[in-house]
């Protein structure tokens, strides 16, 4: 699908829905701003625009159809012979973690970005592009006067789409800080890791994503006009400060990982307890019931006036006073 | 509440709680020094100051009403369209270390730093403030001189703030030292972990917090002058060492944790001993107890004379040397 | 086995095969392009080809003729009494997973690559080369036009020949996730230890590789004509990301090795749980049984109606209560 | 206690236990070398000669008379309106290990060092010191000669007298690993984690230090003349050793705590092990003697020949046949 | 012992064993190098040569004399007033294995490197040198003609020398592997840390070492000429691989110390699981056994027929279920 939206320096809708042979001529009216959309495009429709509108570099056509691992930003100034005016090729991951599976779902969102226009593409309909564009044609925050600010807002809406998902990653660690202590499990450890691979996959998500905003933020570009940097890098900051927030995560899990194994562990050694009382407050009974099962024939302990009452009391308290002993070493 | 206080470049008062159109006329003054401090104050009042008397930056003025997660810094050079001064931007979190929920507690403090005037906007009474307005006003230190003195004299007194919480938490650290040694129980896992946690926080804040501070001590800004340059890098110095305080708070926190779960590993092992122990002693007695105490019709033991005698003699001598033996072992 | 292929500046086939004697000739026309391959090369072919037709440094030659440990890029500029047109000598690693023995087994590829001349030298058939070579003759893509972009196309096919191994390595670190959680046994212990040191492998090759192909990728080197540089920034970042899903790889398998190590502790804990539920069940019937095989002539409860009933009620209800309780505790 | 020579520039005494109001005169005079230690200074006697002879920056008197907690240097540069002398403020931390706490003492030696004169101050009596006047006096090494040669003789001084308490730590590793194989106790353990809290305290002190002696051994400071860098380079290279020594300590102290906890975790073992053994070897006589300890009315085993001979050598041998098992197996 | 060679730029010997008087006057000849090597020297000798004939500076002869902790490399560039030439200062350790006493043993060896003369000091004659003045007096290699040349030979000798260290380790490190499978006593454990210590060792001798090497390949040194920088290169990048073996070494062990402790905790499980089956499957004899040994005067059950044998029917069939059901499970 293309959608594509023309506007004028002021930030106005122009024209909307154009023919892609139009293109071309907005294109070159240097005070219009012309936004192109390709979703779930199909390889004509991509190679029509990409190719024949905007004659970009086959490299970062190549890499905008294929499924790029990881984010990056690229700058492409042309050569005599290019056909392309320069441009910026990024790739972004934005993140869905409606956690169906449990996992942040990536979808990848290409940004060609040039003095006048801003071509997107991506695989998914994103509500990133809905939310911009919706706001592009309110036109109350002129972020559609130029391609920079446009992509700014677009990036901004991305970052704070992780929110969400970091909000929710953070109950379900505090729960599992009361798990662990609680109800040492197996599940417990299976969700404990399993929580930390996704904060895991987060942070390897932002890594390389913070890089590229960075160069954004130090005004490494000459596209993105100098008096949009500092909103740039209030993007970055925003990624930084997720960026710790999930190093803070990786180390609440390893703490509460290590709480559950001394759980764990705490478990067999109060079973190990548990075992040694019993076995140790039977041990009189069962020495004395043992050692008077004999069958000698002259025992004298047998013809011993009161001998059975004498042994029950000896049995008992000795037995009271082993239950004493433990009880008062505090081991029940 | 806004509170306003102007100076005269001698650092004496020279008009307090101004009305905020007066502000400008004063500002247009380069012999006096105005203060603007916002505490709790509603939308418009910080409106009204930050864009209608100061005209700062509105991605600055955002990040101060909203709550930054990371301290920062940030130069604002105007434009010709523009129409503030030149000013500094920074985000400080000061500590409030009242451990009702045993967790350090910040609030952010944000300064907007001119050449003669200093802003400062924050949401809770900070004592830091009320030091600072006193000091300024009693006229002693002249911090009242210049903005750049002033914003020094917060910072120093910010960080000062940090060391009744530090001597806290190594006070607690030695006991729990104490406590992992003697009493390694749930308890004191569950404190060393919570101590753990409070002392990554910490580094946490200090991290960026000490960023920001390497860029006024490198002389990084031009509205800091020079000859005060040390005076920051002394309160840079401060807060690095603070940084490896914490840092060296950690390490003996993971040493404690490491003598926690031996100390929790050794029970057990002390458990099984004692078990064993039981188990070794009353196995004479049991043997020979169980083995007489068959049926057999012609059991020539029976017939010995002294048989039971005899029979309790070696139960006694095997079990005397048993723990002979173990005691021997050290066992007990 | 020296191979050669002679191409036109436009990427169509000049000749092929030629004789050693006639390189020179063919060397000396700038508008032709020539690929050497040596494979399986004998000494003397390797000296007649790097010595007397490209006359390359004899440092290049050895570092070439010998197993290097680890890849590298050298540029070698000419002396004025040198012989050699300047190029670059590099060693790369190309991978070969067959898991017959279940490791990466690499070979070494060496390039020397000058304005107009490429030689490649390896011990074994290597599937980069042939098919490079393929695609050279078919001449569809053009890379045969100069040896930076058929360098760039033999990396490339060198990059994308890791996949399959990743790919495999990846299932299996899924398998043995299930392993753990339901065999920990001593094979599942071994089977991660061996991954584990395969993924090592793979990234202590991976890293040097890594930054050869950065300093490609930064244009750092003039054989390298500017708008290739993209190209090889493309090769380097699919390097990158192997780099790191290595790196995350290394990470699951750690965590795999601690669910592995707590699922066989709780194993034992599970043992330990299983005797102390059999000594607990069997204690009453043990006491009463043992107390009441004594031989004490006058033990009172013998002559108490129905005591025979009383004592087996008496057992099996306190017998019946542990069961219950236990199990009530969960742990059965 | 102030203490105070002037050497001339051959390094021969020329007057010495100055009046403080004599000092300025012998300041101006440029052949005169002028040391002035302040020993336990009283709060007057450091201002007299800090503020009113050498003038020096206000926080550079701060920072010597209050106790810093990080080594440091800085240069100060008059502007017009100071009038102190450039120099260098040095904060350096010298040991003092007499083990009487089991801890390295430090106490910090303040250095101001102009073109003609050196300032220290400390508070405790240093043999650092005491040493270095010695040698100055003796005049054998024309250490006096000027103040850069005379820090840098304190400072190599001060690095000399970390040695003694290296060796002494490099024995009580060594011991210490005996220890932990023979006698895994809980008093290994408190030394080992005792020592290791050592080492890292010696790192701490040691890391900063290496810092400020590399920006000398750099070359950094003017006030330092050139031909004299590589002695500082040289004190530099001795931390820099010590700094590695105390690395490879943390190192061993890691390795032992590993061999410390296998071997206390190993003992369990043995204790299980024996629990186990004992278990095994009395199982037949207890099974043989229980059963045969029945009172049903018609056993007809008792009514076999030699029905107890029989039991008796069954049950002797099955024990001996356990026995000779585990004997095979190792287990004692 | 002092042994001294002339070469002329040639490389061909021109005079050897040199009086020591005579060496100003070669060295004054451009057209020789001097190669003057001191073997454990007296001191006499070695003032002799490196104060009265090279007139080095005091620094160097001193580090040089002692034993120097760390290797390391010095410019010292004559000023005016010096009587040296210019010269390189290097302190390499050279590795002697034989194992003695299963450690490395390092020999210091130091070069002062000038334009026309190599001087080397070392205490223990070094196989390094004899190879070395071996092949120079052969002159095959042309290795005499200049100093730099020299050098580089005897370093290229130095690193070589690592090899059969490093593949007596590997074989080591293989065979531990199996052990902590195999066998996984005390001795295994002991071994694991006495070649993890020494891995240690040898990363600890070549850090520093690659350090020094690093600055000559980068070709930071004028006195080695820019075509001898690739030579050198090759050095360092043999010292690299080294380090990187040794790296991944360490890791090795990490892994074979898992493997270890886990095998030992599994043969803790296992004495606990034998202890349980035993426990369990003695279980329902002694409880019949037991329970039939009381002395009650009307037990019912022996009067019913079949009494005894139903009794032994119902032990024997529960037992064997018992046994059943572990084996089942797998236990044994």
């Amino acid at each position: 699908m293309i959608r594509s939206l023309a506007f004028t320096t002021q930030g106005k809708l122009h024209s909307r829905n154009l023919e892609v042979p139009l293109m071309p001529t907005l294109l070159a009216d240097t005070n219009l701003f012309l936004w192109v959309d390709l979703e779930r495009a199909t390889v004509e429709e991509a190679k029509l625009v990409l190719e024949d509108v905007f004659h970009f570099h086959p490299l970062s056509i190549e890499d905008c159809l294929t499924v790029s691992p990881s984010p990056k930003v690229e700058e492409y100034n042309p050569r005599p012979e290019d056909r392309f005016a320069p441009y910026l090729f990024m790739v972004i991951h934005a993140v869905d973690y409606n956690r169906k599976d449990g996992l942040f779902a990536t979808s990848e969102l290409n940004f060609f970005l040039g003095k006048n226009f801003l071509v997107t593409y991506h695989d998914e309909p994103l509500r990133t592009i809905s939310q911009t564009e919706e706001q592009a044609l309110k036109g109350t925050m002129q972020i559609a006067r130029a391609p920079d600010r446009m992509a700014h807002t677009l990036l901004d809406s991305i970052v704070e789409n992780y929110k969400p998902a970091l909000d929710e990653l953070s109950l379900e660690i505090a729960e599992l800080e009361q798990q662990a202590l609680q109800h040492p499990g197996k599940e417990t450890l299976n969700k404990i890791l399993q929580v930390k691979k996704e904060v895991m996959h987060l942070r390897q998500i932002i890594g390389p994503q913070r890089e590229v905003l960075a160069r954004f933020a130090h005004g490494e570009f000459k596209l993105i006009r100098a008096h949009l940097v500092p909103y740039y890098r209030d993007v970055y900051d925003a990624l930084f400060h997720i960026g710790e927030l999930a190093q803070a995560y990786t180390d609440s899990l390893t703490g509460i990982l290590q709480v559950y194994l001394n759980m764990s562990s705490n478990q067999t050694g109060e079973v190990v307890k548990l075992l040694t009382l019993i076995t140790v407050i039977t041990t009189p009974l069962m020495m004395v019931g043992t050692w008077y099962g004999m069958n000698f024939h002259d025992m004298p302990e047998f013809g011993l006036p009161h001998a059975y009452p004498t042994a029950a009391a000896i049995t008992f308290l000795s037995t009271a006073a082993t239950f004493w002993y433990f009880k008062r070493k505090k081991w029940f």
